[in-house]
């Protein structure tokens, strides 16, 4: 494990101004009267410390790293060089798709620190689906974000010299890494200790556990997470690592970036989508009050899927520079046709890694150590098992059955037949 | 680029004595009076200077990286760092395979000199297969090393954090692997400057060039090699890589190594068989005299493969301690034949690579700056072209087909009937 500074010591609320106040690029934004200037910690997430910091002048965001995952305390370690990987995956993002994250200010790797932008009036986009809110625009900002930052981050874009030192740069995150290997891929498909699940659900979860197809494709799938460093993702692309307003969108919290296959990061965002879907009547005030919010949410699934395949492939026409794929051997051979091939070609594998990333996400969030708060926070415990059941039931069908699934619209009705079935029986 | 160290100076015959005397690994072996050493200067390769340092009690090999490509000159500088990821391939390879490659003596990174055992008898596997000499165990050995190298190299087998950090580690040998990307998947498919083919191919070299669909696998192959980061890989195992006596081989000159997919050593070694196949009538004395060895020749392909198959299925039974395919979720799980299911999945996935690598080896071999001497010798360019029609020949089917293929014998009984073939007419 990377070694932590010796330095290194937790920001508070109280010595934000004493340990901030010298730095430029805050007091810029805030004054340097840092008598005037309030914080407040505000980390919901799992791993880090988050302040707000304003004065009468503006406000920012200072994250920073603690040694250990904050969920579980210092029984948990966790590198503080997580922030180092973040903060560079920040930057990359901002220039591979300008506007799509919030602005980095300044970075202290000794301290773990990255001070940004503070968005607002933003919230969290699980939360806003909860709440049946809609945002404009959603599936275009989505859509964009992962065809540019997952073309340009790799060999069809990039130099290849650069990717390769931004390889090794990325792939010392290793103990993020484990996190995902572990709890998406491993806990799910066995009693690991960790794991958890609504009680009702007992029976389907030893079904699933039984299931080999389903156990042996989601290990292939975390074979290809591991070794198929296609690209540069986010890490954690879901509905919690989105700001929204009513029609705006930030990615925030990069600091799983790892190189790996493209599918990832856009079949976890569906996945959180489609739970979303599912959850719905559990927040519904009264029974259908959320039918229309629903179709929206699909909708905004076939929306992503478009954006990012128009994007990518307008990327692929227009930007590929890279060494895979190489215009010399295509287009300025008049094979035009043949760079079209090929391009059909690898989104038909984007296609299926993505619903097989989609598949696991929804098992882990059901399954293993974190679950979704549109789940979490049903209170009904027969309902929840059942928004959760649907859920298991698309994610199976996700995972073994991928490469048979031919459209978004098609996915989205097998996500609709799920929603209006009764699986009562079988699973009691 | 990596930096060369500023100390650097080749060595020459007249310097090794007074720069290698003081060495306790050279010393123990050839005694500490230099004035009986000897020493003569071999390197038939394309990079790097290799000597024999002899005396009266033993001798050794001292072999030097040179800071540009021997093959081209100075015009075509090459980082000393190569001696680096040699020594590194090589002490990993003698671990997960022993006695398969040379003991390493003594490693110097600043002068990028390797000195390790001299081979003796041995002689360079491609000239042997020129001269028609059997050697025993071939296919064992062969086979073995390359079951054991990839499956101990990967996330199957290691530690993770260790992969990462050989990964991290092997990723910046960029130059090398440069070389592959070019010469092996960019060059053979369009007129590039360093290309080079027998006269006689011109019209099948054009159709191959305007083969889309063998165009468009050839490049997915690419992106499989610079991104598929599943093992360590050998990088150049061709027959050139492997040196003999009449019963024994070992595998050498692994400064091409990268973290690639499984298939692509494998595929390389294969297609160099073919390759040696198709060129007998080039080296025999009288016409059917190499009948007999040519079937010996495609013994050794089988014969490779089934030894990778049962010790790879060995290993993945016996030795799957790494973070892939983990035996908690299987075989502690009762589910042994989920294992076997995956493992029977992974199989079908790296000989579908294989085959796809071994095609284009063949293409670049025969289109690309780097020829085989098995052609190259064949002065009769009529009869060079015809046994290097027959390999393009099969290459294109490999490349193209290769998920349609079943198994090793009905690609061999595919390369007889290539073989005996008539191609005359549509190639005039």
């Amino acid at each position: 494990m990377a070694k932590n500074n010796e330095n290194y010591v937790p920001l508070t609320v109280n010595t934000l101004p004493e340990r901030l106040g010298s730095i430029d690029a805050i007091v810029s934004r805030l004054g340097s009267d840092t008598s005037k200037w309030k914080s407040s910690e505000i980390g919901d997430g799992n791993l880090n410390m988050v302040f707000i910091l304003t004065s009468a002048k503006g406000s920012v965001i200072v994250k920073q790293a603690l040694p250990y995952v904050r969920l579980v305390g210092d029984s948990w370690p966790l590198p503080l060089k997580r922030a180092f990987f973040e903060y560079h995956a920040l930057i990359r993002q901002e220039e591979r798709d300008p506007g799509s994250v919030p602005e980095v200010y300044h970075f202290d790797e000794d301290q773990a620190i990255i001070v940004m932008e503070f968005l607002s009036p933003h919230t969290i986009l699980r939360n806003s689906l909860m709440a049946g809110k809609k945002v404009t625009g959603l599936a275009k900002t989505l859509g964009l974000f992962c065809a540019r930052t997952l073309f340009r981050g790799s060999d069809l874009s990039m130099d290849t010299r650069e990717r390769k030192a931004d390889v090794a740069l990325f792939v010392d995150n290793a103990e993020l890494c484990d996190i995902t290997e572990t709890l998406i891929f491993s806990d799910p498909y066995f009693d690991a200790q960790r794991n958890h699940h609504t009680p009702q659900l007992d029976n389907i979860v030893a079904q699933l556990r039984n299931d080999i197809d389903l156990k042996v494709e989601a290990q292939h799938l975390k074979a290809k997470f591991c070794n198929n460093g296609e690209t540069m993702l986010h890490g954690d692309l879901h509905t919690g690592s989105v700001m929204v307003t009513d029609s705006e969108a930030k990615i925030i919290d990069p600091e799983f970036v790892l190189y790996g296959p493209m599918g990832f990061d856009i079949g976890m965002l569906l996945a959180n989508f489609w739970m979303a879907y599912f959850a719905q009547p559990g927040h519904a005030s009264a029974k259908g009050e959320r039918a229309e919010y629903q179709n929206w949410i699909l909708d905004v699934v076939e929306g992503i899927w478009k954006e990012f395949l128009v994007e990518f492939s307008r990327l692929w026409r227009e930007e590929r520079t890279g060494i895979l794929y190489e215009k010399s051997l295509f287009e300025d051979q008049n094979h035009a046709l043949a760079s079209e091939q090929a391009l059909a070609h690898r989104l038909n594998n984007i296609w299926d890694d993505t619903l097989g990333f989609a598949g696991v996400e929804i098992i882990r969030r059901t399954l293993s150590l974190a679950h979704i708060a549109e789940n979490e926070m049903i209170a009904d415990e027969e309902l929840r098992a059942d928004c959760e059941t649907r859920g298991l039931k698309l994610a199976r069908q996700l995972v073994v059955n991928k490469s048979k699934m031919n459209s978004m619209a098609s996915v989205n009705d097998l996500v609709r037949v799920i929603a209006f079935s009764c699986f009562k029986e079988k699973n009691s």
